[in-house]
């Protein structure tokens, strides 16, 4: 089967799952044409440097550097360092490895130098040879804070500190009112042909980036559809606390609640095949959606839910309207 | 043969000739007794870390954690950081260890939060088990700068980066004037009953100290007796360019010329046994001198020199007034 070129395709991504689908698409989609709008809420300050775990991930993986195994930092890194700050008495729960540290001392500095986010970002991609266009959801600050039954923690003290076990009362993103969405990220949105909400925590990866003023209402308005790939299979996603969030907020984890959080935005739906039940309810709700096995533990399985995603996605826009 | 205890000691230090020498000085007299004022005017800023060179050579030699074949840094050392930021171009030529990052890490941090760098010495002296007082000379920022044939070079460029090589025109002190000793210097320098001046370039490592207001005068006026240990060894120091220092300033590289860039505070002098013949020159100027082998390549040779300079130290202060 000859596949048409999907034309520009854009991705609203957090961290693991979305740079495991992102690894995909880069092997079928022109690197010139794909472009990740990344998920900075979740970035934080340690030891005084700037780190940004999702753009880091989505870097790293496209780069062909992540570590396989561990989902975060880079394919061999070393611990040298933050070791040896915990000599110092230094808190070391956030593990930054050797090789790691150069990516947020050269963003710190670039930052001090008055260097936007976005900037630093294009430079990092372009020196670690990624042709895909990685953009910050937005160069101002926001931040993601959870509260919960002890009290108010970073989203890394949450996720990485308390292992994501304290239960959730609420989620914030502080500042996210006053981002303005970084630049490209609005065009990369109407120009699209094809919009994908990759499958990544509802609440701590996409809900900031839709937060930021002008990215929902782009998506709402684009021509193209939107595709969302469903982080959950049977229940539970495949890393992080989505589904612990999920009940936390009174949801059930399924893809229908999932969809539920983007109804006013959502075409089409990629989900498990072991959720195949939840079909019927999700086109009931006017949503397309296809069944894949969509745990990427492989390049292959990442490339055929990438597939998956850009066929529904062509099947949604060449649907008769309903 | 019995040694009397040498009571309080303060050393004035540069780098790795200062190091090794109160190796030997740290096996004979109790910690408690021991104070190093330490050069600061060859701190720098790297990737945004302060980064205090001649500190950190004393803080892991005394700790034992110094690399002995490089003369800076900690032994074993990685170097991952450092080369992965040369992937984002960065100028790499200053080779900061994985593990070392960790001091400047925490030092740049601390600074950060407004803590002075000799508070933050304290700490990562203790940190690290040393029982020595470590001091800075100031906690005020002083810059040596080296004026060469081919420009103005900090002096890190000069040494790390140019090798040294260029021509040196002058040698400046950026803000010594202003700069205040920091907290216990002048007390360590009055109350001492030894004081030394340690094995490094006069220049860059000894004459910053110096310069510090108030300090020269403290060592003039001190009771105890001041003894230096020559860094040069046949017209040569170990390391560093002291010896094209002097010649580029006009001065022949020998024990006699060092002794006259302190002859207002100096009483005697320990030099290498090849330099022997400069014994009745030096005493012609009134300052006692001894020699014996100063190359401290083992823990053994540094504690015999250390042994020398007390014993030398002794000599002058129970000599008869002349």
């Amino acid at each position: 089967m000859k596949r048409a070129r999907p034309g520009k395709v854009t991705v609203l991504a957090g961290g693991v799952g979305a740079a495991r689908l992102l690894r995909g698409l880069a092997a079928v989609v022109p690197a010139r044409d794909l472009t990740v709008v990344v998920n900075t809420g979740d970035d934080d300050v340690f030891h005084g440097l700037h780190v940004s775990p999702d753009i880091d991930t989505i870097l790293y993986t496209l780069a062909g550097l992540s570590d396989p195994g561990r989902g975060w930092g880079l394919r061999g890194d070393t611990f040298h360092a933050i070791d040896a700050l915990a000599r110092y008495g230094r808190e070391t729960w956030f593990r930054l490895g050797d090789r790691d540290l150069a990516t947020h001392l050269y963003r710190t500095t670039e930052r001090a130098a008055g260097r936007r986010l976005s900037t630093i970002t294009e430079a990092q991609t372009r020196a670690l040879g990624v042709g895909v266009r990685i953009l910050p959801m937005s160069d101002d600050p926001v931040r993601t804070v959870i509260e919960t039954a002890r009290g108010r923690l970073s989203f890394q003290e949450y996720l990485v500190r308390e292992r994501a076990r304290p239960s959730v009362r609420a989620i914030r993103y502080h500042g996210v009112r006053k981002a303005r969405p970084a630049p490209g990220v609005l065009p990369a949105i109407r120009n699209a042909r094809v919009l994908i909400v990759a499958p990544s925590n509802p609440f701590v990866s996409i809900a900031p980036i839709l937060g930021v003023p002008g990215v929902r209402d782009a998506l709402r308005r684009a021509a193209a559809p939107v595709i969302a790939v469903s982080p959950l299979i049977g229940g539970r996603p495949v890393k992080g606390p989505a589904d612990r969030m999920m009940r936390s907020l009174g949801m059930r984890p399924d893809p229908v609640h999932l969809a539920g959080l983007y109804s006013d935005l959502l075409d089409g739906l990629v989900l498990d095949d072991t959720d195949a039940r939840f079909l019927p309810a999700l086109e009931a709700r006017r949503i397309r959606a296809a069944t894949t096995n969509t745990l990427m533990k492989t390049p292959a399985r990442s490339t055929a839910v990438a597939q998956e995603v850009l066929h529904l996605a062509h099947a949604v826009a060449t649907a008769p309207a309903s």
